[in-house]
């Protein structure tokens, strides 16, 4: 499962890409929302934010039957899905160097539909990643929700991983300027207080489950 | 400024279309990330992480001169700008009708270099909407830095917005689950404490400019 390295090496700053398969899963599974490349008949490129999951050597994610662009996805066209989380401001003397810390992992590839009982075990392990323990209590999907939904299945063959940390890497020269530089980190996004719906009809408690979801 | 309903326009759940220009400078100016689409010449879409900023009716982003996707991008290639701001998880009584609150922008369209002096503002209005107060203090670009970044400016002419929020919308056989439902909020990602470079040679503060972030 090597990436591949003609299509996905960073060519830019090489130091950054790391080839590990370990990486490419932590990326992936902290993330909450992927963008996905779909092109129209023109050739025109949208950049379309979707939920998704990893289920093993593949990404999952899900939109509407009804969507074009997901039917041109169903389709076979070659897509590329990107989950970027932003770690940090790299504030460094120089306005050139300064930048910021992230990870991104980039998978190319052919999207395919997933079918069947799969689609059902995909939207639990989709909705399990964003909101873990909601499966098993909230109302399971019908035939015909089942068939509303359209779920993709992205394998993990051809994919990238950048990372940028540490501090700044100001040139030589810029040392001595009586400039501050730094790292400025960003924690993830936190939870609020849990808000319920104001049509709930029973006098229902938030559950630890989604209580638990502020400690991840 | 209207945006153009033929490739813009949300099919899928068009009340979560929101119209208004200010709306879409709201999320631009809010986020700090995009996602930008580049097509390799076999049409091999990549999605790829900018740092971007709107700059009055364009936004402007940047890259090296030596990426391959970026000298496609300046060739005059379509491409999508997309950012999205995750808001919160929408707990629906039922897994169909769960989702997220977000905010996402789209803008279509070509891109065009930006030159000469122009570069130089394009990359100061980068920077400032990053990390407010930097530019005026940091060094400078030099004419070598300036000619190896890259900067593009989309104009907003073909955009979208979506936003999703309120409560869970179930379906009306669903109300009576004993299940509870309702909105956990994600704040925006907290700031934590700068940590000054390792090799500071000056006794320096962190500036009063870079503590105000934590704040924004």
């Amino acid at each position: 499962m090597e990436p591949s390295l003609s299509r996905t090496s960073v060519r830019r700053l090489p130091a950054k890409q790391v080839q590990d398969r370990a990486a490419l899963d932590a990326v992936l599974d902290a993330g909450k929302v992927a963008h996905v490349a779909v092109l129209d008949d023109a050739a025109q490129p949208y950049v379309v934010p979707v939920a998704y999951a990893r289920a093993g050597d593949t990404v999952l994610f899900h939109g509407s039957t009804a969507s074009r662009l997901f039917r041109s996805l169903a389709a076979g066209a070659s897509t590329c899905l990107t989950v970027t989380l932003l770690d940090g401001l790299v504030v460094a003397r120089s306005v050139f160097e300064s930048s910021m810390h992230y990870r991104s992992a980039m998978v190319l590839g052919v999207a395919t539909p997933v079918t069947g009982a799969a689609r059902r075990e995909a939207l639990e392990r989709i909705t399990e990643h964003l909101m873990p323990g909601r499966w098993a209590e909230a109302r399971q999907p019908s035939p015909k929700e089942l068939a509303a939904t359209q779920v993709l299945s992205l394998p993990l063959d051809e994919w990238s991983v950048k990372v940028s940390d540490g501090p700044p890497d100001d040139a030589a020269d810029d040392l001595d300027l009586p400039v501050w530089a730094g790292v400025v980190p960003l924690r993830p996004q936190p939870y609020d207080a849990a808000v319920p719906a104001p049509d709930l009809r029973h006098d229902l408690d938030v559950p630890d489950y989604v209580r638990a979801w502020a400690s991840q």
